[in-house]
């Protein structure tokens, strides 16, 4: 067994699930020497010192800050920025910092510039994560076999962008290099434009009275919004950062149900046909 | 035990999925004597000869249909009311007749004037399903729990409707009485409309080129476009007989997102946020 001191320090920042989840697997998998984590309320401070993963807790960010090798910086997106210029007075100039944010160009700017070169910044998003939230539903397999993006920029440090790919692969994701501009577009796409077709489908039947009709409801809707569940506050705050990208996608999503309807209209059933091919080609590429 | 001589006969025509199930289903809640089975096809024959369950498969309709007490026509909705007018030429008089089409309105004034009294006539809709679809996935649990519409008309017989209900219930199906123009505006806004939200989104990602992402795929988007990859001739048929339910909710859905969009592009967070609060509380109401 390698001696845990000769291991690297993992310092994670505002844990939620999935900062929790991180903890629990590095220490699950044998890749780090102490996990110390920083939270904002005594309450959280209390439920971390009952896991079993954690090593230390604590409310003051300069004491488990300062002999760090990797900080996780798992708060939501519009936080991040603010907690990275936080640790930047105490972090070690060897450290590797990096997060677990849904979306990247505007957010990577801005810890680098909040980071201002104390140490080396690198940011992460990896695709995993739950309905549940919090703490409590910590899971060591969270990551397993899931994709993940690491973004780098012209500014990044070659050495650790490699400690951060190298980390998560140790977890069992699939890493994929991606600049923060690109990562977003492809989100835009395949994640934040789905999410909101989602929520404003069952947003609309809400308002048209299906509401009365939930009993009636099969697997088939309850699939489609799904998502819709998700937490307002994370989903508001990914908007607020990729709302440019997200735009272009939903344009084309409403021209694309714009024409369908038009042809259901008018009988255009070949055309209609059509659509449902096309859906059903993409959908089965994705098992 | 019951003598199975005096338990009723029944008879399923053309099935798939939905019919082999519903054979396997009744033979395991002892609610049958016999079930017999008609096919179009050889290749089916032989395969339901095989099928525990099927105590006679024919392509013969007149040998399985003259002595059934339940009569079920499993096929698709643009097939049904075309059996009806077959089997009439033999049925009891007092012989129950129903089915498992999606949409209910104008197929179920078909069924009743292709039967012409010659026995009852009650429509049925199940609402249970799989991607799965033949007879080799036959289910004897794939109505339990799940509801099922029966759409009664003036011209219902009380004892006839009585007989659906009491064999679906037997299934562990929930049942709810729903006039058929009813049926076909619930289940435009629940299934059918969504469905092609699902499509539609589907399709587009595909043309906006989202096919060279799919490795970065999460379960969000699997989740939202699960029921795009069904079956493209059913659905066809759905969308054909009940387009003029269809096209006013797929007119609100644009209409929610095109306000979505509106709202993202002007910074108009409160209302984005009120649109993914609404849908929450729907999707949440559920569960």
């Amino acid at each position: 067994m390698t001696d845990p001191a000769s291991l690297p320090v993992l310092t994670i920042l505002a844990p939620g699930l999935l900062g929790a989840s991180l903890g629990a697997a590095a220490k699950a998998a044998g890749l780090v020497g102490r996990v110390q984590v920083w939270a904002r309320r005594a309450e959280t401070i209390r439920e971390l010192e009952c896991c079993n993963w954690c090593d230390e807790a604590s409310m003051d960010m300069a004491q488990v800050v300062k002999d760090a090798d990797l900080i996780w910086v798992c708060a939501p997106v519009n936080v991040v920025a603010r907690l990275v210029g936080q640790l930047a007075a105490w972090v070690k100039p060897t450290a590797v910092v990096t997060d677990v944010g849904s979306t990247k160009g505007r957010l990577v700017q801005q810890c680098e510039s909040a980071l201002g070169g104390a140490a080396a910044f690198v940011g992460s998003h990896p695709m995993a994560g739950s309905q549940k939230s919090g703490l409590s539903h910590a899971d060591a397999q969270l990551y397993a076999d899931r994709p993940c993006f690491v973004t780098p920029t012209d500014c990044s440090d070659p050495a650790a962008v490699e400690t951060i790919r190298h980390f998560w692969e140790a977890m069992g994701m699939r890493v994929y290099e991606v600049a923060p501009d690109e990562h977003d577009r492809i989100v835009a796409s395949i994640s934040h434009a789905p999410h909101l077709v989602a929520a404003s489908l069952a947003a609309t039947l809400a308002e048209a009275g299906a509401g009365q009709w939930t009993h009636f409801v099969g697997t088939g809707l309850r699939d489609t919004t799904r998502i819709a569940a998700g937490s307002v506050e994370m989903w508001m705050d990914i908007l607020l950062h990729n709302r440019e990208q997200i735009v272009p996608v939903l344009a084309k999503v409403i021209d694309g149900l714009e024409h369908l309807k038009t042809h259901l209209e008018h009988g255009q059933f070949n055309a209609v046909e059509q659509v449902l091919r096309d859906g059903k080609r993409f959908r089965e590429s994705l098992e």
